[in-house]
């Protein structure tokens, strides 16, 4: 049985000194090459910008969240659509997640807060209860009581019709100590072998799944969770789980993970978005990343910049006054609409006066910047001079 | 002295049985067809789109009103820019306003409360103080004293560069008498002199300035003002001031002044959208509309739809339940780039999920809508068929 028929992923050059690799994805909605970011449509929809916007901008591929569309609008009307590529109007490939995400993380707090562990609150009244089956949560939204299992996950990820689809894990929070961390693994394991059951059972060749790797900051329950997720028949692969409480243990943990994942699978690292984090991704053999922080950056003011043009930082604050009056675009190399059309001192401006055209441009800008980033990668990696590139980029931020 | 060497106005077709009439308005940045509708980027942005998605959706004009760019960023900033089509890039014919009527109608109430005569309070505290010379008042941003004079305006004008900009006038508030509407108005012919003699000393052939003709709801002083302007050596008419306290009030006076205005100048009534009041200003001979209705009401979730095909309505709002689920297009026959990739459905639901990308989406399709009626206006003028199409519009109404 071919489990995957529409789907490909190739490996077309391996960086020598590092484990840094492009490949070419394919899916029914068309190849991407990797590494590729991943934007964040969560609702269904990019807030400010358009999907036509998004494909002007040089973005490849998008994902949505299903805990988001399972609450609101309800995946059957996604499903009624003919999926979410009809309904957002986007033609290129597209990942959803498997809903388990969300319902820990707004159970436990905030979402990145949890991946970066920098909650420790109780948990909210929005997660009831887990048990063996699956998750009960209450809708944030009306109210109801709603019971996610692996099963469920996929017939709803069906409906809503990504190429790129996620098993259901628990997402284990930061704080939980080693003995929880492992048992959460372990039932993140039944849960993602559910998945695949209810996957291979109805599997029309249309979507891909991925499995994910758990097992929290321990090394050694990271490699035996790498070890599990590659013998079954996944897809690809994603990082999940909490990464650490610092830059420094999130690199640790990436790289422990990267040693024991499959090789030949492509490799998604959940949640993380930032330029130095992305780089260090890279190196140890990540292939997709998926970050809500370009475009909610955008939304508040905050233009992602070349860390080595200024002084290490990876974003300026358009609000800040040094914009004012400045004549020239936020970054006079950049070929986005915003940057050929607009000044900065137009878009400080926009800000100040409260116009959501503001946020609109940026967002294009930061979309773009993403895109020209990850091409500038898979460049460096083409060429041979991925390490040169990354150690420039990163030295800046020093 | 040639006084406006790269603007005309042509009449290029008369309707047999209305004053209705088809026309060429060149300026600098292009011609434009007449009748004609005005977009309004208030504060030198469309908010919810990009000037590039309102040529998208049809648009040939905008306007930006110079109280609000005074008082924030500044006509300076502006004027560094090389004026208000190189800072929003936009290329196509635009107008400004002379400031005078947000000036009057913040003072007084809301500005389209202060039009159609709905406003009875008190004076806010914004205006401060009208004399012979100008209009002393208050920035509602950083509390800063401005005193607006027609030179004054005049000049921002020019450091804004729109194509079209209009004379310095008092807007008279609708609970004025006749006593304060008839001195009101001999003061703004005054300072309509003034600002045609500032303009005309330091003219460069880029702009063309319109009077305004005043006498409120009056129309022996609506008679006494468009002569007076019909003899100043305007390019254009625009009529100001209140149009009553009712739609028969406001076709009334529109009636009464388009008999005594100028036939060979372009005529604009300000502040006017509805889609009824369109077709009986273009009956009346008027050439141009501005209004941020479809604009405002699309943020707000309003869709314009075709008040023939509606019931009479001239617009539905998105968010209510019977778009629930709804898989047509807002409107089928609809080529703007809402319709033709976005169901009903999903509009909805972005508006109940608050997902900003409805208001954006909305606008499209309204600029569209009211780009597309201006259209259909036209073409009904020029095949004979006007006053057929009007009645037939208006009849779904009653």
């Amino acid at each position: 049985m071919v489990l995957y028929p529409n789907f490909k992923f190739e490996i077309t050059h391996q960086d020598r000194l590092t484990q840094a690799r492009c490949g070419l994805l394919t899916t029914p909605h068309g190849t991407i090459e990797t590494p590729a970011f991943i934007f964040c449509a969560t609702k269904g929809a990019m807030k400010s910008v358009t999907t036509q916007q998004m494909v002007e901008a040089g973005a490849e591929i998008i994902l949505s969240n299903t805990y988001h569309l399972l609450l609101q609008p309800g995946y059957e009307l996604v499903a009624r659509h003919g999926g979410l590529h009809q309904m957002l109007h986007w033609e290129r490939p597209m990942l959803t997640d498997s809903g388990g995400f969300q319902i820990f993380s707004l159970g436990h707090g905030g979402v990145a807060d949890e991946i970066k562990g920098r909650n420790r609150g109780p948990m909210a009244k929005t997660l009831l209860h887990i048990d063996e089956g699956g998750a009960h949560f209450r809708s944030h939204i009306d109210g109801r009581k709603i019971y996610l299992t692996p099963e469920e996950s996929i017939k709803i990820q069906r409906g809503l019709g990504a190429d790129l689809i996620l098993a259901l894990d628990e997402c284990t929070p930061f704080k939980a100590d080693k003995i929880y961390t492992e048992r959460s693994m372990e039932r993140s394991h039944r849960w993602e072998l559910r998945s695949f059951r209810e996957f291979a059972a109805q599997n029309d060749g249309r979507q891909a799944l991925y499995g994910i790797i758990q097992g929290g900051i321990y090394d050694d329950l990271r490699k035996r969770s790498a070890d599990f997720v590659g013998e079954q028949d996944f897809f690809g692969q994603a990082i999940g789980g909490s990464l650490g409480g610092s830059k420094e243990q999130m690199h640790h943990i990436v790289a422990i993970t990267c040693q024991y994942k499959r090789r030949d699978r492509p490799t998604h690292l959940l949640g993380i978005g930032g330029i130095s984090d992305i780089w260090n991704g890279v190196a140890n053999g990540i292939d997709s990343f998926d970050c809500v922080h370009p475009t909610r950056l955008a939304r508040h003011g905050g233009a992602l910049v070349n860390p080595r043009k200024n002084g290490g930082k990876e974003y300026v604050s358009m609000k800040n006054a040094q914009f004012q009056g400045k004549m020239c675009p936020i970054d006079s190399d950049c070929t986005c609409y915003c940057c050929q059309n607009f000044s900065s001192a137009y878009i400080h401006y926009l800000f100040k006066a409260r116009e959501m055209l503001g946020g609109q441009l940026l967002t294009i800008h930061n979309v773009a910047f993403m895109a020209r980033l990850a091409q500038g990668i898979r460049n460096s990696i083409r060429n041979g001079s991925f390490t040169q590139e990354m150690g420039a980029s990163l030295r800046s931020q020093i």
